[in-house]
């Protein structure tokens, strides 16, 4: 309460507490009074404790989700992406390697990209069919061919493939060919979208907002839970700050403080965070080192000819550092490596 | 030029540019080379120049839209809104006061928030029917129902309605009941729903997404001009900083800024911004001293019941307040009243 | 307390906070236990609460600031700077522009730099003689003979004299010669220079730290405080964000809400904040409007000479506009013309 | 140039730029011109070519700083720290570790935190006698005393020892005692403290300032060059941001960026940075994997007594922790044991 709160203000806002089956613990002191308030933290929404008189602010104590929360679900969760036969874990036992260009542009491209991909360890393909673009006049993806080339690219790797789904039209069709729905940066507070994704019944990567605190990444998290799918992986790309060496400012804290907050698993893409591919390499291995669960990464068979984002993807010696980075590193953090188990589990 | 560059990488780099018609020129320095290139700068995107050898870095000189530029249209714009008979201008002339309650809830809180704002000065009545809430556990909206209460209250009071849509499914219905389509700050870079707006053929008020730069915000209304609609009124509502007091940091420097850059009106949301009410008299002050086209401000018959941020509805007091500035305040830097214009020009 | 905190976790804290001579109430909850705590704020800061098992957090409700406080000082300060017979207030009743060059570079330059200033409307000269630059090879001020200058000037025009000081070991020799102090946006936090400023005897400028939250603004402003000097202005010339338009964000809603927490005086600086001259006119009247006690303005006689800061320097037309605006807006939001006030006290 | 300039306003540039002995090479274009200019930099600071008619923008290409660049100093430096026969590197080819308590309390609780330190692998000593605190009511730190006991605890363990310097005039009586300085997070843009460190003949740690630019925080380490000292080891220990789970978002990505641009060693503060014990281990981890040359972190024999920052220090379980990793992360990305090299080196 502020200063200047009266008795009257004290016990108003007690009383609302109490109509809503709350209960209202005041505690006095000298110049202020403060009232801690129990009981079902949603019924207190609609009380708008903010605008009664006397009250200077009030503070949420408990956390605002509760599905992909630990707090009712203590050990942390696997995913398993990929049809039958074909799964891959993303979890706290293992280490995940995601890779694929950032754009589909041909099948030639594509397979390639997934072929560099396979060979560096990664057991899971990534590329864009549709691409949200800052601008209306870059290349925007080739939508639902996009997706042909990659069913057609899984079927020729065995890898499970992960796409990225930017309108709530789109999430059957993408669905029907991919084996896991991306939510990009761009999109993670388009709740209409997280409740489709939510509904679809495939795993979801959930890119983290470039704007977003780790509390609304966890609420968008919780949208997509509501409806039934837990299968949800998180994805660290980022944050905006003042910094402009980087694209974005890598937030590497997130990975430990979403471990310590929900049970879903969460990686690391270092390749959009940077926006510089020779930053790739020491921010893999530094997620690997944090305790991520996995890295996605971009590679291309020809940097200089990709429709987007070519100045970070990898090739060459930086994506054979990577792949030994991606053998050696997790071990040694104890973890095993995801291929193996998914092999071994099949 | 990276320092260590050589003739051929700059050599380089001139062919791929003139391979696609542009003309590079070289400055060659003591330790450093320079080369400035000039053409159509869509064609530049996909040569990657950032991948090349010895290309240290790649900066932009001219802006990356066009159709809400000011340089190819030097004068501001002004978007009329509502229906033959009703119109209110929102652009350079004018000072245009927008109102409402942040929620449709009933009936007749809606339509005693109108008149509340009606009485105060304001020529355009805003509403939400769609909320996009961070929890899913909040207050949705009332959907249809609410654009109906809305088309209603506006029947009963004569001014034109602006209601938020949160996807692109609901444009057709939203675009049917309002005069005005806005896209909220989580929107901003949904590219298909500002298309989906961009081709239903109604005035659009795009607030600026609440982490982009003024440049992303403008190539957001790019996408609407680009289906064709240059209705479009900008709304600057706060950026996320690191500052705690405010909900937001109100960038009121971003007006001017604005103006200089594009011919679009622009308006500013002090109520959102600064998520308190004791700061939304102030700002609007601010707002209509800096030489914004309108300001657009949360109203609610009884804040402490509200449904949706209660905390900053203005009421009583406030709005009496709210309403002098707004008289007072824009002849003196040389607007008119836009209610005026507006009963004039029918 | 954590959901894990046990009856003893919560015995602990009570009898901690109860040995300091404080005061613990406990609300119980069915997830989650709250302590309220009251008594001496600085007594708990050694409890280090933080680290004891089953605290989750710990939230300060009250402000860690006293003397600066509004709490104990309701009505609002007003400074009167200069020597006697020359003085001009800063404070709640009146409007105060102060204007100067950046930097003080000859003799000719700052007396023309002054006599624009006072033509505008100025009734209070700035001017550097150090310059805080971050490069070392940039010009560092003229030191003791930029003094030597402002202290002439002042005789020349009956001006008072802000000037910067950027180590404690000048104090005095800038306390010579000058009116007032300013503390630049580097220095806020230097805290051996806010107390030897705090003991200097001269009314002090407190510039706002580029990153500083406006809580720890008014603790540097508390550090003066605290050595007995109460006769400090506050000022606020742009955060640090991601937006690249301007070259710091002014954060206007930091107006009201200091005049809101604190009864110091608060004005704006929009040469600095925007860095663009083109805005320094809009962001003053937004100053004006929001309810500043004044504003402070670089101008020079010839910018594009200028050793520091010239491109924002007004000049002409935009000087002839800020006087304007100066002399006119600030009776509508019912200030007196500082100078008025000044000329009238004498 | 913007789209309206005339020849004549590219003229004057081209003729200012001549005068101080550069080139300026014109690009013309359709829309646009852009003129590439090259020469000595620092000779066209003064021109002030923004002020210009028809200058649009200005961009700088070449690095600010010069004798902490790459560019004329390719290898990487180590700098060694302590007495003849006690000196540690830090550099390139090793990985130190660095530990204590934030703020020296008294002689036992040094000694122990040093015992802890060295047992866990650590080979400097940390340990604060001048704190710069927020706060004028906190602690402030011991002083003069304070500097005996580190003099003291290093006569006992064999720890070189870094301690913070927070006044210009305290940098002899410091450096009399440490056998490092260091300046703060909040001392980075302290210009004359930067100088005097330059003056005073011995290895500087400067930490990055929490909201200064990479690109700044090397210019600063400029300052400290140009006085003849090369000494320098950088830290990164957080950045400010919006996000509010940890105190700082510490910026991983900063380390191999300043490696690509700098010379200078660069180390982390894992525990400023988070403000939270839980998440020194695993930042420590990243620290090590993306290629930094050391660590620094808060030890305390009895964190809840602390005087300063107790919720972050390490104790028992972690710390042990954090040894294991030190002793094993190392060698797998090919550093050696600082500890070792130091020994083999005597």
């Amino acid at each position: 309460m502020s200063a200047d709160a009266t008795e009257r203000d004290v016990a108003r806002v007690v009383s609302r507490v109490e109509n809503v089956g709350g209960a209202a613990f005041v505690s006095k002191g000298v110049t202020r009074t403060i009232i801690g308030l129990v009981g079902d933290v949603t019924s207190f929404h609609h009380l708008n404790l903010r605008t009664l008189p006397g009250v200077a602010d009030v503070h949420r104590i408990s956390d605002p989700y509760k599905l992909v929360s630990r707090q009712h679900h203590a050990g942390r969760s696997t995913v398993w992406v990929g049809q039958p036969g074909q799964q891959v874990p993303i979890g706290p036992d293992t280490f995940t390697f995601l890779a694929g260009p950032c754009a589909v542009e041909t099948p030639e491209q594509t397979l390639e990209a997934a072929q560099m991909a396979k060979s560096a360890g990664a057991t899971i393909l990534r590329g864009g069919a549709y691409k949200p673009r800052t601008s209306p006049y870059a290349f925007q993806g080739l939508g639902r061919a996009g997706l042909e080339i990659l069913a057609d690219v899984r079927a020729l790797t065995g890898l499970p493939v992960v796409t990225e789904v930017v309108d709530a039209r789109d999430v059957e069709i993408v669905a029907q060919h991919a084996d896991m729905l991306q939510i990009g940066t761009r999109n993670m507070a388009n709740f209409g979208l997280l409740q489709a994704v939510g509904d679809a019944g495939k795993p979801v990567l959930l890119k983290r907002g470039m704007t977003a605190t780790i509390e609304e990444w966890l609420m968008a998290a919780e949208y997509i839970a509501q409806r039934g799918n837990l299968e949800i992986v998180l994805c660290e790309r980022g944050i905006r700050t003042f910094e402009p060496a980087t694209r974005n400012t890598l937030d590497i804290s997130a990975i430990p403080v979403v471990q310590a907050s929900s049970h879903l698993p969460v990686i690391v893409d270092p390749s959009h965070a940077a926006g510089r591919k020779d930053l790739v390499v020491p921010l893999a291995r530094a997620a690997i080192a944090v305790g991520a669960d996995g890295v996605i990464v971009d590679v291309h068979p020809s940097p200089e000819t990709a429709l987007c984002d070519g100045p970070q993807a990898l090739l060459g010696t930086e994506l054979r550092e990577l792949a030994q980075a991606v053998r050696r590193l997790p071990p040694v953090v104890g973890r095993l490596d995801a291929g193996e188990v998914a092999r071994s589990a099949r």
